[in-house]
């Protein structure tokens, strides 16, 4: 047995288990782990250190206009090298549809962008327009090609696609095997609060926070999964960023609702109390939905344990503290012209790793599972997020003991500033590799752009999933037995 | 002491205390009750049958024309002559407002239509166009009037007002101290379903049931009371017909919500099956939402007996079984096309009273509340639903012991089935009367139509209601202490 | 009609209504409520006022040795003019059995302590010893003699009867239709507490509050509803402190069972901090189940506005703060040798009505079901806490504007503490009756000690409860259809 | 790299995942897992079949005395023998402790006992006499020596501890690391359901139902879980048969509390019709708790596929159908003198797999952790239960597709009946290995007794169960941040 790489003497740490040993890499895949593996045309001695999955985020916005214009600041070269330095192996921005635009050209448009990407990458797919030709065909073909999943919003006028283009997406969804991804917040809630707030001459940064209740996130939750119950499609709710939220996720995935979700790490480390910091500083902290507070803190970190949330994922989201970002309409003006979104594609496994596993809220195979191997399962990604014979070794190498503090610099992507500035985090992702190739090492960059590839996708892994086997539509469905 | 009239020796149930006495009534109004009253110009010996206050009718359809244009059977005329006969003393139909017409024109249309009442009344306005004019102007001069309630629609194409204008109704309702009430079905789930069934060639009456699903009634219902939370407005919910949807309710009243609700004899007696009856004969049985199973019963009733619903209303809504009602459109339709509705203002206490109390489910005093005191509450009727002196004498004498099987005649309306043929029940109201008139009394009508005078309502009665108390909106409402 | 009293012009307040009249009393009676009534050989003008049932005290301590020995400060003729002072039309103390007593002894023993009362009173039986004798001869002829409520202990070495015990009474209160009461603490929990606080040296009286944790009281709530569910008996849980625990009463009385449940006043005002203040002060907040915290009281007072508790109750354990009392074993001993309970029969209405009704909490009717109305029902008092023709004249009228300071003195009581001392409360009971006998008038005392009889009591009421029909004992009663 | 056995070209299974694979096994343990691996002195040729840990059962009774005085018909040897043909690499059965022996006793009695088994085994020690020189100086040493579950009865009089009883066990436990199991059904009530079934001569088997109601298990399954919250330990509910119970314990681990459960074949498979089938045949079906009803199957289903359950167990009580047995007091005897169990250990996996995976109620890898995986990580059973490098060898190969009717010949034990005769399963255990070492292979032992070893357990594993960090006892734990 000859092996490309040998990576030795590793604290293995899958989803699953943890375990002393070594791990034979050969034409990019794992070969084999074993207690000791001779040989290695390259080996690594990894003295003890963690051998993990490299990370997957699941949920940024790279090289993508926003609906209101703003583009963001990382494209995927920087985007990819700040995922990259933040231990991950592979990543899945969004490809957005703008109005009028077909699926196809989408996909042609963000294939060119992401042609300068140093780690492997997919596409989740935004649907703003749903016509009868993307229903049938375009989707459809899309999906053929193997991305998976699609993303609808439930807020903001020009992406909305209402109860019924919900169904119509999750139809098609459901017959594909794609899971259909939902930003959901109550757009006529938001409407509503926005004028109230306007009338009152409320328009600094805080009150972006009050103008999008939890009641918004929390009714938008409940009614997406009732949307997708009736169509019998399976549905992940992204930033999850409410307590309610996460206790209807929990309910209806109890009472088997075929349900993912995720939230991000500045859910869990930070509050509205931010968005009142002094002059314009809070628009740094501007996301929808909006940052909540302390209780919310610790209700979302009880779920991320307890397996309410498959994913802890980032929502990068890089709009530039100056012109070009969050105050591309000005520096001076009401809240809901500011960029909605932070950075963070870099900081999210540190500070989950830090926070999580350090400071004693979930164990490392948690870790695991929430920032690479339930992603994996749940975007159809079949041959990463996991550490076993077969799959591509997309690895991280962690020294769990180094302390460093966050800063923007360290952060490498193409921003300004981070929401996680000066937090002192345990735990650093050393080596980073892509199929066996380090892409970080020694805290530099090791590849040139264009390293990484595009990832085929299966359809979303619903095994395991009570109901899940229920394949044709019924319409007696909904009609009991009384009737039958 | 002088008294018009001395009811003598009746068991005098009120919707908290039951006890043997003597009702004295003055100038229409109650003026005593006591042990034992001298004289009256006019003796009613009640031989210790029941005393309670007369019903009131807080849901039916009285000379509307649906959004499709069907017009009801009974006119104000037949219809108050049937809940007069049903045991009700006071109704409140809906005066329902067309697309584009004013609500000053509404009023001064059901003003006429219900000239020729034999009992008071009146009117719910459904609102179905919330133009700027309506919300600022039209409907504050309506409350001024003293119509305290408004109904709005989450169904129907040509009805539903979308969140946002809900979110409006309910704002201008909260400002006047008006209960908005709510059908709440989605309406984008049941043209889905819709959409569904005719695909597959499924428009028999029995699909009816189908094309409505649980989850839309249980979603609309969840999204109406959280529109309602964040506008800090009371909200009433209509012929609640699931278990989900009465539990969501249930919850949301424990949790300090302002909120009411009722369901209706057909849901509690009825199920989808009698939609499969031979022929077209299911047809009688459409009404939305539809009928459920034999479970959702049970379950209803529960929620009757332990407090979840304020009432129990009939949704009398009279499309006879014929060309001008139930096939408007035609006797071979798909589903779609069949009139939504049946008729029970006379059949709703006759079955709540045997189902209920003869059946054992729920006490005398919880018929008086279901059946008349909390809609009196509910809806700001401050003169009647009470025995007490000072109230109307609104009142019903019931004989508890006697036997009737239903029948269509007996109905004593325009209509030409009931939905109840056939069931025998045990209890019947004897004597009804309005401000100390007998309407009906042994078993025949004893006034003329224009008896009945229209009753100008209080706002709703919020009292012991926690939370109820908050008057101003806040826009910090949702902002928590860490940012106040 | 010729009345003994008519008290003119009151706001009449009863558990289901509100209307301004005039109540007319003969032969200590209410013979007639009325708009206005003629006449009376006295006649009291209210003047717009609050008249209302008098409360009913059904929690007290009164001429009662605890298990421990201590005899409490107020007999009959002390507890009952304080009592009176508070509102109270008339209560009922507890008649404790020590073991090894028969039932026979134990009441003709109250019976000549409460000779000595100014108010009408009844008892509750506190069961210590259920022998064989007991349970089929003394308690049935208890029973049969007017008191239809036992009481039974989950704590204390020498009153725990064990689950064994309590389903032996259960099934006796089954059959004659008694209501049985529970003092809910896992005595197992608080023994280990206090072994581990002793070993541990923590003897100050606020280690009282930690040695009886909320779990105790939380487990033994849910296992006495168990055992009643079981045993199909209805059952009241006394002095409920925890949120836990009324959130469980909350969610079995939905569910369906026969359930009863009170908080208290000291529950709802003070907390475990009181337990902390400086020397021996905290003794006299030392009470079981202990004070809790201020999130616990938010959650009660939600339960008394949503009607999980029938009643707020004094618990009035009127041990002095010296040698007689609170340190009958001494002045500096570890908190397990203080005496358990406070003072509070006469500051239990006023307490309720400031904080409740003036507090924007409840509603006055509320007030009245709380106060008085409920527990009449609860505990078979057929003949008082109602205003109704035929009920006794047991009425007090209140003045609710008055503002008054609690102090010891004004208790009217025979302690020389009040743990409410200080607090500004409006709403003053200014006249007390009995069968239509004024009590307390004009701020002193207008009877002499006899004054009170006593009331012979039916079975509890459980009309309204869903599944209180249910008779026989049905050993099939846990055996599903399958095999029925 | 050589190695002792290869099992080439597996379909590899574990908790997280699958993968297609060799298997390398080097002294008895795991050395490497890859895509392909040479040599082997020995090469087994899984042809694609199923390759997973081999199953723990964890909870059997095997040369056990029941309270009662029977002896179970099985002993390690033909025990371990049944165990190995259900697919079962090792076992945990029970260790009891009679009253008034000692631990050192008992651990001597099963350690003579265990010697004859073919598969690796430790025990669960029962303590029913916890005197204080058992739980300082006799529980400790047993826990050192590696034996650290300890198991502790609700019911039965000779073996009930009482809540004190188990708060001292439970603070041992804690202590020193150990799970405490738990039988948890109320004995009180038992008793008075027994008392009442005699007094009517409801004597026949299917009478035992009857008389452990499900309140009798969700009561004391509750209690349980408060005592060990209050002690802060660790909890594991055996045999779990009502969904009441198991809603409980969903309810609690999501909520924090440090809590494991299974349930059993028989409570997924078999109802309480068993019970009545003709003669004493319904006496095979006795065991406790009982057997319940088809919704509770369903409702457990439910919980094992959404992870309320850590594992599914057989509760192997092997009494034989004669005087042995069942009926060691006679043939034609009632109910309770009727032994209690059945067997099971056979049974289990076939069941699990064939009803569960087959049955599309669970995936390969929850059969997995259900069997095997999470038995491992509750009873800190270190080195099986796992395919990966380090772990011992337990291995079972499974032929997926073959099927087969259950008979109680085929079970290999030393019973005369099988509950699950008849059944047809599909999923057979073709090859079962202990350390390396085939025990059953080719359908035949291939082991002689003695082969198995004790296995010395760590402690529970609670990483990653929220709150499992807190370790010192806090006697303010309970005592709000007010008074800290």
């Amino acid at each position: 047995m000859e092996f490309d790489t040998v990576i030795h003497d590793g604290t293995i740490v899958t989803a699953g288990e943890i375990y002393r040993g070594d791990v034979g890499i050969t034409d990019g895949r794992i070969a084999a782990v074993a207690e000791r593996l001779p040989g290695g045309a390259r080996r690594i001695d990894a003295g003890g250190r963690l051998v993990m999955p490299g990370g997957i985020e699941a949920h940024a916005h790279i090289a993508q206009e926003s609906s209101s214009g703003v583009m963001s600041a990382d494209d995927y070269r920087t985007g990819s090298i700040s995922a990259a330095f933040g231990g991950n192996s592979s990543f899945v921005p969004f490809a957005a549809q703008h109005r009028g635009q077909s699926i196809d050209d989408v996909i042609a448009t963000y294939d060119a962008r992401a042609a300068s990407s140093v780690i492997d990458y997919s596409y989740h797919l935004i649907v703003s327009d749903p016509t009868e030709d993307v229903l049938t065909d375009q989707l459809p073909r899309a999906f053929a090609r193997g991305i998976t999943s699609f993303k609808v919003f439930m807020t903001y006028d020009l992406m909305n696609l209402g109860d019924g283009g919900m169904l119509d997406i999750l139809t098609v969804a459901r017959e594909h095997g794609a899971v259909t991804m939902v930003h959901a917040e109550n757009n006529d809630m938001v409407k509503w609060m926005n004028r109230r707030m306007a009338d009152k001459g409320l328009t600094a940064p805080r009150y972006h926070a009050v103008s999008r209740p939890e009641l918004a996130e929390e009714e938008a939750i409940n009614r997406a999964i009732q949307l997708a119950k009736l169509a019998d499609a399976p549905l992940f709710i992204v930033h999850v960023s409410t307590a309610g939220g996460a206790a209807i996720v929990q309910r209806e995935k109890l009472a088997g609702a075929k349900l993912y979700a995720e939230t991000c790490p500045q859910y869990l480390a930070l509050t509205r109390a931010d968005l009142d910091r002094p002059g314009m500083e809070g628009a740094k902290y501007i996301c929808s939905p909006p940052l909540r507070d302390v209780q919310t803190q610790e209700a979302l970190w009880h779920h991320v344990a307890t397996g309410t949330f498959e994913s802890v994922s980032s929502d990068h989201a890089p709009y530039r503290f100056d012109e070009t970002g969050k105050f591309l309409n000005g520096t001076d003006v009401p809240y809901p012209k500011i960029a909605n979104g932070m950075p963070g594609i870099a900081a999210r496994l540190p500070y989950l790793f830090s926070e999580g596993v350090v400071g004693g809220r979930i164990t490392m195979e948690q870790f695991v599972a929430l920032s690479s191997t339930n992603a994996a399962r749940t975007f159809g990604i079949e041959k990463k997020g996991r550490i076993a014979p077969g799959m591509d070794a997309d690895i991280a190498i962690w020294n769990p003991e180094t302390r460093r503090t966050v800063t923007a610099a360290d952060q490498h992507d193409n921003m300004d500033y981070t929401p996680f500035e000066g937090m002192e985090l345990q735990g650093v992702p050393e080596t980073v590799m892509t199929r066996g190739t380090p892409v970080v090492e020694d805290g530099a960059l090791k590849v040139e752009p264009g390293n990484g590839r595009f990832v085929a996708r299966a359809p979303a892994d619903l095994r395991g999933r009570p109901g899940a086997a229920v394949k044709e539509f019924d319409p007696a469905h909904n009609f009991g037995s009384d009737l039958r």
